[in-house]
C-alpha cells in the first residue's frame, strides 16, 4: 500500500514547492516508500479537515489503517519508529537531537529568504490561491507585497553569508550527514527547491560549494527534486 | 598515566579562557581520562616546539607511549578513536558529521563575540603576554585595541540574536546532543566560557534558556567550568 502525501503545488500540478513538503518527499524516497502524492493548493483546507488542521504535509499511511500524520517532523518521526527496517532518517539519537538544531538554523535561513522570494512566489502559485495568499502574508509582514518586487544585492549578498556554516561543512565532507545525505540534508534542501521552484533569482553562485551539495541533492532518488518544475 | 593538556591561561592560572582548549577539558571529562593540566602563556610558543606548531591545545597522551596531538578536532577524535570504551563524545557517524556544522556556526558565533569582549580579554590576560596579543590582534583586525572599548547594545543584541538555533534546540531538550551533553554541547559551551572568564559583561539574561543551559555545563564534571576563575 501507498502512503498519501498531500503536497503543496503552484499553478501546475508538478511544481511543488512547500519546503516542508520537500523534506518528507525526500524522507519518504529515503525509506524506499511508495508515494502517492495528492496535489494540493492553500485555499483547499476543507479537503484536510480529516487532520483536523489545515496545512500540509498530511500523509495518510495505507500500510498502518490508513493513519494520519501532519506537521514534517512529527511525520518524519513517525516514519523512523514505524518503519525501523528501511534506511534511519538520523542514524542514532545523538544525531536527531543535533537534527534540531539544523532544523532551528534552517528555520532561520528560511527566514532570509522568503522576503527575496516572496513576489516570486505570488507570481507562480495558482491564481485560485493569490487572494488569500496576499491577505494571509500582508498580515503577517504588515505591508503590501509589492513592497517585496524590489529585491537588494545586500538581501542576496546576506542570504549567501548566512550559508557559511552549511558551506564550510560540506566543504569537508560530501553531506551534513557525512558519507551519505540523511534527514538533516533533507530538511536544509527544502529550502533551496522551495527557491528553486518559485523563483527565477540566482540565489547561489555556481562556484559555491552549496550549489554543488545542492546539484548532487538534486539527483538522489532517481532526480526527483529536478525533475519537479523549476528556474534553474 | 595522565593525559598532559597544555592549556592557555590568564594572569592566574586557574583562569583558563581558550574555547579550542575548553572544549578538550570536557572532551576528557566526559571520557573520564585522567588529565594533568599544564598551564601556558600565548608568548611561551617554544615550549609547544615539540609538538611542531605553536598552538594550544596540546595534548601528550602518557598512557600511549606520549603521543603528542594539537589542534582541538584532531585531539577530539584521537580520544573518541583511541578511547572507544570511554563514553563516546559523538554517537554515531551521523551525529559527528553533524557536529562539523555545529562546529562552524559555532565559530561565527566566537566571530560575533570576539569584538565584544577583545578589549576585556586584553585587560585580563597575563601582563607577559599583553605586547604580543596588542601586536597580533591589531594586525589581524587592522585597529587598535582600544577601539574595541565600546562596546554597543546593538552588539550585545546581535549576539543575542545570532544565538536562536541554540535558544530554539535546547528550550526542546536538555541538551544539543539530547537527554545528555556530548561535544557538541562542549563546543559551543567552550564559547560562553571564554567569555565568563574573561568578561564581566552580561552577555544572556538569566530568563534566556542558553542561561540555564549554561548553567548546566557550568555543574557537569564536578564543576570543573565554574571553579575556573571567571566573572558571573
Amino acid at each position: 500500500m501507498a502512503i498519501k502525501l498531500y503536497d503543496l503545488v503552484a499553478a501546475e500540478e508538478n511544481r511543488a514547492f512547500s519546503p516542508f513538503c520537500w523534506r518528507i518527499r525526500m524522507a519518504l524516497a529515503h525509506k524506499n516508500l511508495e508515494v502517492e502524492i495528492i496535489p494540493w493548493r492553500l485555499t483547499e483546507k476543507e479537503v484536510l479537515a480529516f487532520s483536523n488542521q489545515d496545512r500540509v504535509p498530511v500523509i495518510v499511511d495505507g500500510n498502518k489503517g490508513d493513519k494520519v500524520v501532519s506537521d514534517s517532523w512529527k511525520i518524519a518521526n513517525y516514519l523512523e519508529e514505524t518503519y525501523p527496517d528501511k534506511p534511519s532518517l538520523f542514524g542514532s539519537a545523538e544525531a536527531k537531537a543535533q537534527t534540531m538544531f539544523i532544523d532551528s538554523w534552517n528555520g532561520s535561513l528560511l527566514g532570509v529568504l522568503v522576503p527575496i522570494i516572496l513576489y516570486d512566489v505570488f507570481e507562480n502559485i495558482d491564481p485560485k490561491d493569490k487572494a488569500y495568499f496576499r491577505e494571509s502574508r500582508e498580515s503577517f509582514f504588515g505591508k503590501p507585497l509589492e513592497e517585496f518586487q524590489d529585491v537588494t544585492e545586500e538581501q542576496i549578498n546576506n542570504f549567501r553569508t548566512f550559508l557559511e556554516s552549511l558551506r564550510n561543512t560540506i566543504s569537508q565532507q560530501p553531506f551534513l550527514a557525512g558519507e551519505t545525505p540523511n534527514y538533516a540534508d533533507y530538511l536544509v534542501f527544502s529550502t533551496f527547491q522551495f527557491a528553486r521552484t518559485m523563483s527565477p533569482k540566482q540565489l547561489l553562485e555556481t562556484s559555491d560549494p552549496v550549489y554543488a551539495w545542492r546539484e548532487k541533492m538534486l539527483e538522489l532518488f532517481d532526480g526527483i527534486g529536478r525533475k519537479n518544475l523549476g528556474f534553474n
